[in-house]
């Protein structure tokens, strides 16, 4: 039996700082004079109060927890969270279904940013912040849990990023907290660098608070429908793009910088492999949209530079509709969906380092079929990988590929057509954002989406989030024997 | 150094073989008095000529070859191949350009089945039965091929299939020799039975034989541009789907049965997984065309029986366009296009194995979350697998999405559309024919494809049929040191 008491204790307090942070959009909202700020406030109580209680009822016993209660306070809390977040968007005067309201909340925290609000630019200052507080805290969730938790559950092959040898999973809660202070330090600090940026750059007060949120986050959520294209300068685009950056190589590696080792991040396979990746979907791209003449150079480095790096960091912002930019484009941004940026960070997708654990398995297996018995080592960051690391990333591969299957079936069998199907499964479960095609592509909205799709793709964001595995020992029997 | 001299002289053996082999429609257009029995047998004689000289240059020496030559065999005899056999297209009147004609005899041999030849209808019966012997022979290469050769190169975990523990490279082609009697005497068997029913059914002799050819090779070529269409009979249907079922199963278990261990075909996994998989995809689509309200029951039932077989199967025969079926038909079709049938048949894809392979890792890799110490032994066939296995299967899965996320890039680059791109890639790759979309889909032809496109398409099929590795291992460089 999985005991739930800690498991209660710890979704409460989460709660509990949720129903507390929905002030802020109230008072917000009270400030300018918006109604909606009571929505926010009945939404704190709610939310607080639940989760005071769950804090109350699970008081005293043990903090410990084990290997199993650890998997199910992962994925409970990734669910309660969104259950509750979507409070105020269901009670506002957006007019939102709570399974809308869900979709908003999930795509928020698990920095997706894919919306089913239209009007955001008439939208109540309250209901905008929301927006953004969810993905900030979204992404300090995700980084906190891929440096603290995943490597202890070895999911997808996490491990490697063990900080020491020690494997007790015991020490989950408390090392999760130490690890919380540092790396929420360093997340603040990057945060209002990313303000101060785009503040300089010409956004009002507001829109940088929200938007650097959002993008430190690679979340992907903006105050206006036509995203990052609503303010039309090349200084924002291109600050967003640094930051954008910022948000997807390892957050440790932040802190090994402040500490005085600044080639720790030149130094890492993930760092490197991400930026020539990055730099050469740039100039690919780029390449070919000039030789086929879609406009003057300096505009198309623009466009290309923010909306690929959106893209490929799994953010999700927009300057253009690059629907329009040709198959070519459209297929090659199929394709980097999946990839994401780096363990550790704040983006999502398949991550650089799975890529590279494969590469380098590929390369050993090739080098098996010349000298069947010849020694050949795969290695990461210059040290050789462990055999179950191996097998953790080739399983999490398939288990991807698979679960992109079934979701973009399932999501043609509710009446999406192909290519919204195939790009909302592969956006949901890489938390990219937009997908492909005229339904939900950069310039459609997820909106018009039936009800079941909804919750269809909230699922696969949930999944893609929680690297899979995370989610899918829940389903196993074994889980629940014993 | 690699020896050619062995290499010379089998590809010298075959083309000879081929060259012979080009007497067949030879006859048979001076037979039916059409001016093409020239065109056969003028590639006749350059084939056989060039063969020949290949085999007297190069006779003598020892006939042992190691693992690198019998890389170098494979993959160029599969080049060699229909280099020569594209020549009666070039010479024909259906006025082709060497890169069409490479395209069609590359599709013939691999048995994919695209085809860039419109109005097969009224072409002369040389032409149609020299598509049918290439398919045939393509058929009947690989299943030697997969038994004999791909085994003992250990080739994405095909070394399950090894049939005994001796692992001597030097008995390569001794033992292929040897295999291909046995084996070839059962195709030719299957053949004959087939050509039966699609004579009782209905068909003229000479559309019997052509497309018994190509149905028992799971290729996919037919006599008329309409495919199985043209013939509107529920019988010439339904024993199409059994025989291309038949053609999709491991061969060496035919041979079990005439052997007297009729019980050896229900006890395989891949067969069981394969017909599970099948039976499957047969339902969930007949209830969407049903629950849609697509047709009368029946018409549903034969439709949706033939296209579906037709594509698992990998042939690509087509009786209706599916098309027209729904996105979620089109969704699903794009999926178990990849998915193919058994190692040891004529069919192509990732093939069932490996997915059985892959969900015993997974199961294991999730049990091992919950027990890092515990032990799971992930199994195929009632044998655990060994660690080899896993690591080659894991790897051509990579390696196989990789090849195809590389195709669809390139078609895209080359203009074709979204859906002409990924699914061109995906059939070409897993050796199935039509693709989706109006241009390449069953309704269409991929004779408007621009040239440079077809020639990406061959190399795609070559390197689906070879199972990646064979060809790949030719691109790194330790195969061409010392």
């Amino acid at each position: 039996m999985v005991t739930l008491r800690p498991i209660f204790l710890v979704n409460g307090l989460m709660l509990a700082t949720l129903g507390l942070t929905m002030l802020i959009p109230a008072l917000l909202d009270a400030v300018v004079g918006n109604k909606d700020w009571e929505v926010f406030l009945a939404g704190a109580f709610l939310t607080g109060f639940v989760g005071a209680g769950l804090v109350l009822s699970s008081r005293g016993g043990q903090r410990a927890i084990n290997q199993r209660q650890a998997f199910l306070l992962t994925t409970s809390s990734w669910l309660v969270l969104p259950a509750f977040g979507a409070l105020p968007f269901a009670f506002s005067a957006l007019d939102l279904s709570y399974g809308d309201s869900f979709f908003e909340a999930m795509s928020g925290l698990t920095t997706t940013g894919s919306t089913v609000i239209v009007g955001l630019d008439r939208a109540p200052p309250g209901i905008l912040i929301w927006r953004a507080i969810l993905q900030w805290l979204g992404g300090i969730g995700i980084v906190v849990t891929a440096i603290a938790i995943l490597p202890m559950l070895r999911i997808g092959g996490m491990q490697l990023f063990r900080m020491e040898s020690a494997d007790q999973s015991e020490k989950i809660l408390p090392r999760a907290a130490q690890i919380s202070g540092v790396i929420g330090a360093i997340y603040l600090g990057l945060t209002a660098l990313c303000v101060l940026a785009y503040w300089l750059a010409g956004m009002n007060g507001f829109e940088a608070v929200a938007h650097a949120m959002t993008t430190i986050a690679t979340g992907g959520f903006s105050t206006s429908d036509a995203s990052f294209g609503h303010f039309d300068s090349a200084w924002i685009d291109y600050s967003a793009a640094v930051f954008m950056v910022i948000g997807s190589l390892p957050f440790l590696l932040y802190f090994q910088l402040l500490r005085g080792r600044p080639l720790a991040l030149w130094r890492d396979s993930q760092v490197r492999g991400f930026l020539v990746l990055l730099f050469a979907a740039l100039g690919m791209i780029i390449g070919y949209r000039v030789l086929s003449g879609q406009g003057a150079f300096d505009q198309v480095l623009r466009e290309t530079v923010f909306n690929v790096t959106s893209i490929l960091t799994g953010t999700g912002y927009s300057t253009a509709d690059y629907g329009g930019w040709g198959d070519f484009v459209v297929v090659v941004f199929l394709f980097i969906m999946f990839v994401g940026g780096c363990a550790g960070s704040t983006s999502c997708g398949i991550k650089i380092f799975r890529f590279q654990v494969l590469l380098a398995t590929l390369r050993v297996q090739l080098a098996l079929l010349l000298r069947p018995h010849g020694v050949t080592i795969a290695r990461f960051n210059r040290e050789p990988i462990p055999e179950p690391v191996m097998h953790a990333v080739t399983s999490f591969f398939f288990v991807f590929a698979a679960s992109f299957a079934v979701l973009a079936v399932a999501l043609s069998a509710q009446g999406l057509d192909t290519m919204t199907a195939i790009s909302g499964a592969a956006t949901a479960l890489a938390n990219v954002g937009p997908g492909l095609g005229e339904v939900i592509g950069p310039a459609g909205s997820f909106a018009e989406l039936p009800q079941s799709a909804k919750w269809t793709l909230a699922f696969g964001m949930l999944l893609g989030r929680l690297e899979l595995f995370t989610v899918l020992v829940l389903f196993t029997p074994a889980f629940w024997r014993a």
